[in-house]
């Protein structure tokens, strides 16, 4: 990376081993069901708490990716997680149980993507063999956290997104063990603030910080949208999803027939979530389950990855801070 | 790394460019003082609340160790930091100003080392150039988030740690750019749990870490204590030291001779902290003043830094969670 780049290009062709994704009930009510590795009858997962069930969801997803991947948890060399309770305690609480070194990560909704770069560096580098990288959020641990009382019963906004209950996780691997799908370079993004506060409307909150991360990643890069077979943001929804298209519009670049918005795919517009689905399990349940078999299926042969945050916390917003956004961004390509 | 090991080692010997640390009135009136780069006469630093202060002392350490280095802001590649705030708002709210690629990080009070691990990992491995790692705390925003309102006046208990308000900020860079202090490896920590659920106990919560960490490292890199001028602790105060040295006495690792700790060190007796200090500033402010400077002087010529971390929130606390802890050690080294 050279002065006022943002890109690091991967030498070493770092792979994705295997991906898993497990959901809630709503999600698997949603169109991609299909795809999905395991789905839950009931969002408690069985646990006394919506916090201890989120934990659970967390592990599963990395057992799942784990065991997908021939291997066992002695074979990985680090967990990098997060999510988006306060102090990521999912991803800390699972790490506990499960005897890896863990790194632990917050980035909002971007955090998949940057577990990603920070795994996908270490192995690239040569500095480890194998890591888990894993991101969780649960609808019912969101709400009480960052809005209200779920007994409440509160009416969403029309620019709300509902919290995606999921976790994924991707093994991530050398070169050489048998997966032919590498990630290729990455954009740190930056922290952009346009000066949005209404907490119920963080696609507006986090769309320029994807247009700017996109913007950076085909200048460094030397690209155009076309390279890709998608431009994949993470959970702008759909108000958010058409504010990045013109953001990137208004400089130049056409990308509307490439993009698709993990957000916007989850649900069916019938399950009456204005906007989409949004949180940090929302990414990486979309891309370890439909992304991840379109990949392997060869319908997507090179795609952009842009998991987008909202930096905002209930203290932050009730202070009357504005709400900040920052996207990460990671290029997948599939070896011939 | 290689199957059950933790250690990485670093093969072009990154460097600190630079240090910085800015600390609170109570923190400028221990026995460190000297060392420090910048004090605060009040610890509200001039801004309408608590948060803000903390949010202007993370990016007074960034941008002061940017300066010390002799650099510029576009001259830095990726900011990797963390804080205590839910949701790490002090970091990413003082990323917004920066105009710097941001990496946030959470990893409690031994963020610092995992921000040092991942940017001494992207120096290291030719990602990019320089990085300005940095974490903070603040007395005042940890004690109403995780314990009770300030007015209250809450009475600290025997084995209470009073958290630092202070920032510390540590720029690094390639081999070359002419410094001698250069970091030689890492270990990443496992998330450890004794069963400790007394919050106002984390020294006992998090040595159990520290240990394991340090006789990981140890045994990874076939080195006995002797090779290492200070084993130095984050933030376990002077009970948990107690139980991290009898720990490693048990595995026949005598350490006490060389052991520091950073929170151990920061107040004076009079200061009536039961047990010294912590937070995820603790360790940063008193390693980028004392340590880099015994460092640049020549008293010491290797030291082995652990940061430790509590991973708990107010809420896994109430919901009567067990605190497990997390340690990482970073190996640093002054070329002769």
């Amino acid at each position: 990376m050279n002065g006022g780049k943002q890109t690091i290009v991967f030498q070493n062709k770092p792979c994705v081993l295997a991906g898993y994704s497990i959901v809630g009930p709503k999600e698997s009510m949603g169109p991609l069901d299909p795809y999905f590795h395991k789905r839950l009858r009931k969002d408690d997962f069985g646990q006394s708490s919506y916090e201890k069930a989120e934990c659970k969801l967390h592990m599963s997803a990395i057992s799942g990716a784990i065991i997908a991947a021939g291997l066992s948890p002695k074979d990985i060399d680090a967990n990098i997680g997060g999510d988006l309770l306060n102090q990521i305690i999912t991803s800390s609480f699972s790490a506990r149980e499960l005897d890896i070194p863990f790194v632990g990560m917050y980035s909002a909704c971007s955090t998949f993507a940057q577990a990603l770069i920070v795994g996908a560096t270490l192995i690239d580098g040569g500095y480890i063999r194998r890591a888990a990288c894993s991101t969780s959020s649960h609808f019912s641990t969101a709400e009480r956290q960052y809005r209200y009382p779920l007994e409440l019963g509160t009416q969403m906004t029309p620019t709300s997104q509902w919290t995606v209950t999921g976790a994924g996780c991707t093994v991530l691997g050398k070169y050489g063990e048998g997966s032919k799908i590498y990630l290729e370079s990455a954009t740190i993004g930056k922290v952009i603030d346009f000066g949005i506060s209404d907490a119920n409307n963080m696609g507006a909150a986090m769309a320029p910080a994807a247009a700017q991360t996109v913007i950076q990643h085909l200048e460094d890069t030397g690209r155009s949208v076309d390279y890709y077979d998608n431009i994949v943001t993470g959970d702008l929804g759909i108000y958010g999803s058409r504010l990045f298209l013109e953001l990137l519009e208004s400089e130049g670049i056409h990308a509307s027939a490439k993009h698709k918005d993990c957000g916007e795919m989850i649900y069916d517009k019938k399950q009456r979530c204005p906007q989409g689905g949004s949180g940090a399990g929302c990414s990486s349940v979309v891309f370890n389950s439909y992304f991840l078999h379109q990949m392997r299926s060869g319908s997507i042969k090179r795609m952009l990855l842009i998991p987008t945050g909202a930096l905002l916390s209930k203290l932050s917003s009730l202070q009357g801070e504005t709400i900040p956004g920052i996207a990460n961004a990671v290029s997948f390509c599939v070896e011939e």
